[in-house]
């Protein structure tokens, strides 16, 4: 919403006025007013002077209040997140500019930053629980018509803080609950509170895996997780090398590319057409970033054979920010042949990999890379696999088999559900058709599966409306839209689940 | 640091059972010392019980005086992060099992994370105040061998909290403060707080650009920006696409992919050998990972030939993470032409690219991109666009573009330094040697140019070393070893430009 110049009642600003003329004299018109846009008729005004106004008990009630009428995230809470007896700030009269590194820009950095976190701290608290919204469904249309004063456009000027943290408030608003334990719709989800410190830490520390010398730590952290998941996968001491990448289709990327180059090490410098044309096997389930890659590395997406496949391989993508809950992103391929990375992409850049430096070169592992500069996606595993320990990751895993054993069994004994698949669930994934009354009495056939094609996307329409659960649908060869959930989430429990199956038949049966 | 159980004074442990028996029960070895590990003395044990404890003026006097003698980041400052008269909490006791999602996890959920940024903020203080230190530096072997109690091994078990803020604590301590108005490494420096603040807020939201079901509000910003983007390049309104990579070398990886198929469609299906075989032209002062991408491209590095060129382009990579000084990863590739992306990329995934969802589907810009899942790179971008004004940006880039004309004409004056390029400097790179006084003796020459190779990296190791400023050193072509100093730190003013000077002259001059 827009920061505009409500009114408050003029009670109000009489008070304010007695206790704080010189403040009121600097931003007079706005001191009064910052951050009860929504509640025009509060007691309160926040003003950065100190231990002054106080949020009595009835302020509270009356706050709380608010608070569940207007449904929103919190923003009225943002006070509340104080002790009582400091006042919130006014951010309207600072901008960008005011902050670190500003001369005296310090306080002004703390206060906006704690503000913040409180926000953070509120959309933590409250997505991660049960029965809230996983999503405020908006169309395309209406964000572009600007939602309730929510306008996504970049203006001439520079906007005030206070402004700006509204717009964080609308943001998280109007965004998904991906922690929610209801949220099924991706194989990354949950909100690992761990993983979140090691990324606000990885932000504020902002700094490139590109060498040693600028990401000592990181660079060390990285070898050290490497190695383990390497032990994990079964690799001797000896062997094992890898890199963390922007995503799994990058690392499946690096996979290919390292095949190509350690069968022929002539394309690196000479192409594709110094060597034998290729063809590129890969297993019938293999995601599709094996096809794009192929088509990315000159291969050609066509050039793509399925068959069928054992599990022994040289190199492995792994993804942390799927079943071990990392936050996006974090993705490793973890390669069995020590040096093959460094030689498949190497192309030793003066100016970043000097070989006259003071420390061992080889921790700069940037030339290992396609990428030059690369994100520091280490820490925040590194920093949840303390916190938890192999053990703590082993639950996790569990508890989300665990969940989808239980979808199966309580599909098995609905009649308004099918399962696609008649075995137990090989992984997390349970893919299912619900089928309303009218569709279950069509005889099987064509007829049948052109109504139930339309099922699901009728039912994700409503769903998301509704915004109380999230789940995805897709076909899949022969087989019409049928529902795929997927269990990643440490926070859903069994009651979630059920929750899943009566929404979708609440949201269907009709159909 | 480990946490261990150094013991504290008889007297306080006695204090402290008085008055909190049944706490000191439930955690009766650890309650007493957390955190104040390096202070055995102090007189404050850190009790999650409410008000009991409070800092006198000789706690604080004397907490500040171990702060200066330990030369630490401040982690005695945790407990002074709070309002006077609110405690600290004891994490020692607790784990991340503890925290959200488990039932009641909520309150300690908010401690923790609030600890977490009362870390973070000192942090942000310390690192860009003028005169602390840029980095701490130790050799691999150093922290191998378990620095002054930071390990980065893994454990089998968990760790608790306390442990987990102090590794964040000394990750912080041991890594380059890359926000330090001396530090000039890189050509990605500064940190913006509106930035941190977006980053902040994007790992809470944990979300995905693939599809718009999950990302509404990021998928949008992002093709605000991107048009913003158009326009200042100068692309009329109906040209322009884009999509934000990884970084900078991936998006360059992207300008070749899309030429390549923009002029040889088939190659995506068929691969390189349904082509003619291609070389690949590029200004003789481009950057490296173009040559990285042939090479990955199945072009081959060797058919990258250089030459002359004007700056005409049907795409450009422009990475806000450089000189606007966006936190790392922040980098577009804009395209002309539209539509060009989606089908150089796309394979319409069925379990992600539904054509038949409720709402339009061409906001699902997942199919655009060579990567499948794709961190939300957007928003701290649009953040600091609203915070800055275009206006705000452009005085940045014009402060650092002074700095760097500040340090020419610097250089220009002094005999000790020679620059390497005798004209104004194109942009904020400025390159130069230091010659002390006896290589300035030896004439120009072969020998004098092995004697000055030699100077910038024993320079570079003293002044890591010490660690008050960082600057990079390369060789490029016949012209031996120099410094490159480049701006893009908004921080950065003329008296750091000043010390950088003072500060080679001090290490080298005796060289």
């Amino acid at each position: 919403m827009k920061v505009s110049q409500e009114t408050g009642s003029e009670a109000n600003i009489g008070f304010g006025r007695a206790l704080m003329p010189s403040y009121l004299e600097m931003c007079p018109q706005k001191a009064a007013f910052s951050s009860f846009r929504t509640q025009p008729e509060t007691h309160c005004s926040r003003l950065s002077i100190g231990n002054i106004m106080e949020f009595t008990q009835a302020d509270r009630q009356h706050l709380d209040k608010s608070k569940q009428d207007t449904g929103s995230l919190g923003n009225t809470d943002d006070a509340l997140k104080y002790d009582s007896g400091r006042v919130a700030h006014d951010f309207s009269c600072i901008h960008s500019k005011d902050l670190l590194p500003a001369e005296e820009g310090e306080e002004a950095t703390k206060h906006f930053l704690q503000e913040l976190v409180n926000i953070l701290l509120d959309y933590i608290s409250k997505s991660l629980k049960r029965g809230s919204k996983v999503i405020d469904f908006h169309y395309p249309h209406q964000f572009k018509e600007g939602l309730e004063g929510f306008s996504l456009e970049l203006p001439d000027q520079p906007d005030n803080l206070e402004q700006l943290l509204v717009d964080c408030r609308d943001t998280l608003k109007y965004g998904v609950k991906t922690g929610n334990p209801r949220f099924f719709n991706q194989l990354s989800t949950g909100l690992d509170i761990i993983g979140l410190a090691g990324e606000w830490l990885t932000s504020t520390a902002n700094t490139n895996m590109v060498t040693y010398e600028i990401s000592p730590v990181f660079i060390l952290m990285e070898e050290v997780v490497l190695r383990k998941m390497h032990s994990i996968i079964g690799w001797q001491e000896e062997d094992g090398d890898g890199i963390f990448c922007p995503g799994g289709t990058m690392s499946n990327l690096y996979s290919v590319l390292l095949a190509r180059f350690h069968l022929f090490p002539a394309v690196k410098t000479h192409g594709m057409s110094a060597i034998p044309r290729l063809a590129l096997f890969t297993s019938a389930h293999s995601h599709y970033s094996i096809k794009k890659s192929a088509a990315v590395l000159g291969i050609g997406s066509e050039n793509v054979i399925v068959v069928r496949c054992d599990e022994r391989a040289h190199s492995v993508t792994w993804n942390p920010h799927k079943m071990m809950g990392v936050p996006l992103q974090c993705s490793a391929i973890l390669v069995k042949r020590k040096g093959l990375l460094q030689e498949c992409n190497q192309l030793c850049a003066e100016y970043l990999f000097q070989p006259d430096k003071h420390y061992d070169v080889t921790y700069d592992i940037g030339d290992k890379a396609i990428q030059c500069g690369r994100h520091v996606d280490i820490f925040k595993l590194w920093l949840m696999w303390k916190a938890k320990g192999s053990e703590g990751f082993e639950a996790q895993v569990n508890h989300c088999l665990e969940n989808a054993e239980y979808l199966y069994y309580k599909l098995k004994r609905r009649a308004d559900f099918q399962l696609v698949f008649k075995g137990k669930p090989e992984h997390s994934n349970v893919c299912f058709w619900y089928l309303p009354k009218r569709v279950q009495n069509i005889p099987p056939g064509p007829e049948r599966d052109r109504e139930l094609h339309m099922v699901a996307p009728k039912i994700k329409t409503k769903m998301m409306e509704e915004g109380f659960t999230m789940i995805g649908y897709q076909p899949l060869k022969n087989k019409v839209n049928f529902f795929r959930c997927v269990f990643s989430n440490p926070a859903t429990q069994r009651e979630d689940v059920d929750f899943l199956l009566v929404e979708i038949a609440r949201l269907g049966c009709e159909l």
